[in-house]
């Protein structure tokens, strides 16, 4: 319970429309993108680094847990305040400060939306390379925590990989700056270390991102095909041609169809998976890479193979791959997405392997991943309000996530850990290795207030 | 001082013949590639991870400090044990544990040269893509400590971009393991935590590193200058036209002379600037890029520029560059070389800069960088036996490194920090930050035993 003190003190900070704690709107912050629910105790909207810092320095007078949260799009219920206590809402602080694309940078405050980056300095042909499918709505402060991507990571990596310094609230109030402008800074890597962390070590009020030079040229392909091993034998077939796409996107055929149904993208409805290919570079190499490209998915037994010639055709082949989740939705009232990863030698056993699962667990169970990174995103189809089907859902995505850590992956490509698999982090990691994250975690916030159950499993935390 | 008793013990630990102590052999240890020195009381040389945490928890015991060093070729004093102890040489785990070119990872031992883990998978058409100049001695250890870079850094970036997971031994001699093979790993990033941090968090003792395929094609282009303006202007105008070369690389008139007379390169004598620029990717698209490199050098009044047709005109075009540290020990006993960055576009007034403080000091200062990165190599020439002029070298350095910072760089590109500017943290980090990083320093390493007197500050040791 937050006292009435505490209360007092923020709402005298952040004045009365900085504050909400009626039940109607508290109801509102109670979910993310996951299938986990936790209510705050009350919403606070802080406008400036100063009011963060005043911010934590009341809750953590009052030992009063705190949560970070940009558009509450996260699918690993990071956002989600399990302890109760304070919800801190960045979407005030969603100014861009300062854009410098001819020196490759961008400052902004955590609660400008992904999108929005890329669409102020695309004009002088700049864009910020992450992209998560939430991109129009998710926000840079919450791809920071999750350290999230998006198709694109194949060739361009994670968040991390584009965020030069940070500027971060402590648990005692006190306010960092980490990293800068260049690319071996001096001392310890803290940039590093606070991005993926999930709000469980600091508050970040500020980002320095690294934006990208458009590239000269896109290409897109869409390959239709009877089989899905004929479509991960195109995967590898690419790789080995040493053709590096920046996006290889697969689809299975139970995703299809309900994307189909959906978007009418012009998907045939009886294929059994399509592949969706896209590359960037030089004009003529391009040219060059997708009619290779084209020969490889013809000689893996694609039945079809379309080369979006505009960028209205380019637009209808992502038209599909970008609303698949809801289309999804329009199909079951739940579903549960998953983001393991295995190496990309193993996608095709790890198909056959979540077939098995479906069928064991009487769960439909769609495939849309990120086939070039072995990143792979099976949705699990089930209806909370039949007793046992979330349950059901639940063990099903375990069983498929200790599959791809025996499958020499990992649990989470860019969703990050959250509260779902929280308990899976012993099968990543040895027990020395998670009693160093617990002390780090004690060194940052040794009262456990940011962000608790967390990254750390509860024997840990 | 060593107590007799931790020499047995680290002696029953090695064996005689993995322990030094006799002087003469000590010597050899003192240096590296900076202008400090300080002489270690013993050298051991571990085999195995078992007995680097044997090492350590022998010392550690005792109090003893402890310093690692791969092949001595750092250039900012990092594995110069200031205060004495026991210097820990990697020579002898010196394996490649595996090599998965086909999953783009390889695991090796510290003390792995750099450029040996390229000549194991060039032959499978992959290569490791950090290369310092001192690549075929540095070792992938020291790389890692010192997050090393070389030319390529413009396209390719810095060691700790090619480092997926790492194994260490904590203060204490416990072992742990840091991320894996996947971009975006559950839990806080330790290995870029520890990528970069000179041995004073723990020693690295299995690094997984990440192999890169080769391009299809390479041109490499010399382009020479009567004014060091047209130069920068070059390397400007490259990047204006979303050109990015994989090298692009400056030596000045000073340098160039004493490269020519030591290599035979066939630089002209009375040039003032030449730049050296490489292109990698799809043949097609290099070609054309190659072209347009080349008008660009002309439209910016190259006297001459020349694009190397063969293998063996590349090599050629490169000795200049690749030996020039070597060439300018033939002329000066001694060299300073400093490892500022700028902004790109304050090259120009940087150079300038530069030659008032080498007029103002009457030292020599030739320059040789990477100039895609704003990362200038300024080597200031002096003699040591000459009383007072390695002050005046030290200072002049001093004096530039601030001006770096100024202009909204950084006093390390890719050299680190090591002893030599230690005093200078406080002008690049806020008090909060340094108090940040004192407290990660004091959590992995509370006795201060690990290469005391790098990368903190004194006052936050």
């Amino acid at each position: 319970m937050i006292p009435p003190e505490a209360k007092q003190q923020l709402a005298a900070l952040l004045g009365p429309r900085g504050c909400l704690d009626r039940p109607e709107d508290l109801m509102l912050y109670e979910y993310d993108g996951s299938v986990d629910k936790g209510r705050p105790e009350l919403v606070v909207f802080p406008r400036s680094t100063e009011e963060v810092a005043g911010i934590v320095k009341i809750t953590a007078a009052h030992g009063i847990p705190l949560v970070a949260r940009g558009a509450g799009t996260g699918l690993s219920g990071g956002a989600i305040p399990i302890e109760g206590g304070v919800v801190v809402a960045f979407t005030r602080m969603n100014h861009m400060l300062s854009l410098e694309p001819e020196n490759e940078r961008a400052v902004v405050e955590p609660g400008v939306a992904n999108l929005d980056v890329t669409l102020a300095v695309q004009g002088r042909k700049y864009f910020f390379a992450p992209d998560p499918s939430s991109q129009r709505a998710c926000t840079i402060g919450g791809n920071v925590a999750e350290n999230a991507s998006g198709p694109h990571t194949l060739a361009y990596g994670v968040t991390g990989n584009h965020v030069l310094g940070l500027e971060a609230v402590l648990a005692d109030g006190t306010v960092i700056t980490t990293g800068g402008e260049e690319a071996d800074l001096a001392g310890y890597d803290l940039t590093g270390l606070l991005t993926g962390s999930e709000g469980t070590l600091a508050l970040v009020t500020k980002v320095v991102l690294r934006l990208l030079r458009q590239p000269e040229a896109v290409k897109t392909i869409l390959a239709i095909y009877d089989s899905a091993e004929d479509a991960g034998r195109t995967v590898t077939e690419i790789t080995a041609r040493a053709i590096t796409p920046v996006a290889l996107e697969m689809m299975d055929g139970v995703m299809l169809r309900m994307v189909e149904e959906a978007t009418h993208a012009g998907y045939p409805m009886d294929a059994e998976a399509v592949l969706l290919i896209e590359l960037e570079g030089l004009k003529e190499a391009i040219e060059e890479q997708a009619q290779q490209v084209c020969e490889v998915c013809q000689a893996c037994r694609a039945r079809e193979v379309r080369l979006a010639r505009s960028a209205e055709e380019r637009e209808l082949l992502w038209k599909g791959r970008k609303n698949a989740f809801g289309a999804v939705g329009r199909v079951s009232p739940f579903y549960y997405v998953q983001d393991g990863v295995v190496p990309r030698t193993q996608i095709a056993p790890t198909l056959r392997l979540i077939q098995e699962v479906s069928r064991k667990y009487g769960l439909a169970i769609s495939n849309i991943f990120h086939a070039g990174d072995g990143n792979m995103h099976p949705l699990i189809l089930f209806d909370a309000r039949r007793p046992g089907d979330l349950d059901k859902a639940r063990a099903a995505a375990e069983e498929i996530l200790r599959h791809c850590i025996e499958a020499g992956g990992t649990i989470t490509g860019e969703h990050g850990v959250g509260m779902e698999k929280i308990g899976l982090m012993p099968l990543l990691f040895d027990a020395d290795t998670l009693e160093t994250f617990a002390r780090f975690k004690a060194l940052f916030d040794p009262a456990g207030l940011l962000n608790p159950g967390k990254v750390l499993p509860a024997a840990e935390a």
